[in-house]
């Protein structure tokens, strides 16, 4: 079976309004192109603006939810992947993506980002750039930017070319 | 968003032609009757044979894979969850399970149903019958038995029907 | 460095004052045997009173704790390795010892025999015996059962002598 | 029972010899301070550095190891918990600490940084200094940095007093 890619979307529970819109059309966007959308499942912030805006084109979305309930999934959810392991969860998240698209967030972000780099999952971030952080090198998987929904679709075909 | 119903069906990864037949049968009901199975993912045994059963009938297949690929999951799985857990994702496949489904297996299928009770999943054994394990107990969680597919199918329909 | 054998000690949080006094007996001859005890770390049933027999005789205890807090932990656990994993946390207390002990309990202990035996650990059930579990092939790991903790510590030392 | 504080040291398994030599520094004075000393516990690199410093002084040193097995342990853990979690440990490695030390290292340091900062926990950087990075919130954990190992003992003293 070949399987549709599946594109990680990362990002903050609490997070602006101009970031909410992006991650909804990128949603949207993930779905028009025949992908799958997984995220943190949670009905908050990214994760929930992401899987509605997939949701709304169709598209099939997947939350890894940390909780050993579904209770606080997001709607547009359609897989709920109950997990019950609280923050170790994020390593699901990006293990189980092709590609990480990581959105403004915080430490929860930050965590996925860096596991995405450790096991070699190309990264591209949405409305930031991340360079280089003081202490830690980063390592050589792809770190990509990107300012807009389409751009970060553009990269991602760009990656599936080049694989 | 009404989800369907998530059946998880547990077994062994080596185990008996007519074993591999009725799983590959009960995973064609689950599909039939619109639900999503659910198992271990790998390609042996019990989750290679319930998979195939419900992709042939056109059902959605998920696959909680321990390693830390996808490589050795059944071709049957459209999508791959993959959680570099090992044996810890024996809970997650429970967890994400309204219905767990035990086959005739081993101590991984043991540790399953045991998490199922533990975490109040009503079980169905198919092909063997468990009422009770020295030592232990099994506590309130409904553990129920069948002979066919077609007998699973009916329980399930009875527990959703008494929610 | 050579480690201290660690000695799993499982069970029930909820069990009689029997069992109670032979779990907590059985920490206390770990300990004088300079072994380390380690158990699902809560301040319950068997993993309470085993930590507090093992700590009253100058022992080591760690407790694998469910939580991602150290906030439920028996206070006779010297060592809380706090895990935030829910049940996902048996594996770790299977794998992180050289033998398990197996007192009586409920599915959560099944759970971690299951797992036990799964990951070719050892296992002695301490006042039931297990033989055989329809439907299940419990494999070909080591299954001992003990009537006393002196017992116990007999076939631990016969198990460390024919390695 | 008080239990002894538990001193997270994180940092990467290829790092240079000064980095090197002041994990082992670092790792002595946690022993001689009575606490105890976490790490990842592989041998390598920064977990294998400090945990040799406490082993050196007389400490006792944890190491919540990725495998299945504690074979990749370093000898100088005198505690292995075996996870076969993969880098799913990275949070049990911080949620099991009272403090955490960040050395140098890759993203995984950058991930246990993050989870750090996530579950609240208080987190001093040797030899860098992690002020902001661009698009995540690092949020009200306090985030400390120190050049030497005494500094950073100093500043855990501060830590507990503040409490």
């Amino acid at each position: 079976m070949k399987r549709p890619l599946i594109i990680g979307v990362m990002g903050g529970g609490s997070v602006g309004a101009d970031d909410l819109d992006k991650a909804r059309r990128l949603g949207g966007l993930i779905a028009t192109n025949g992908w799958h959308l997984l995220s943190g499942g949670r009905d908050a912030g990214i994760m929930a603006a992401s899987a509605r805006g997939a949701a709304e084109k169709g598209g099939l979305t997947i939350g890894i939810l940390p909780d050993n309930t579904a209770r606080h999934a997001s709607p547009y959810i359609s897989i709920s992947i109950v997990t019950g392991l609280g923050n170790a969860r994020n390593c699901i998240n990006v293990l189980s993506s092709d590609v990480v698209v990581a959105c403004p967030g915080g430490p929860g972000t930050l965590s996925e980002i860096a596991l995405a780099l450790k096991n070699n999952k190309p990264v591209i971030t949405m409305g930031f750039e991340l360079k280089a952080i003081p202490g830690i090198h980063l390592g050589g998987t792809p770190l990509f930017s990107a300012d807009t929904p389409e751009k970060v679709i553009t990269i991602i075909k760009d990656i599936l070319n080049n694989k």
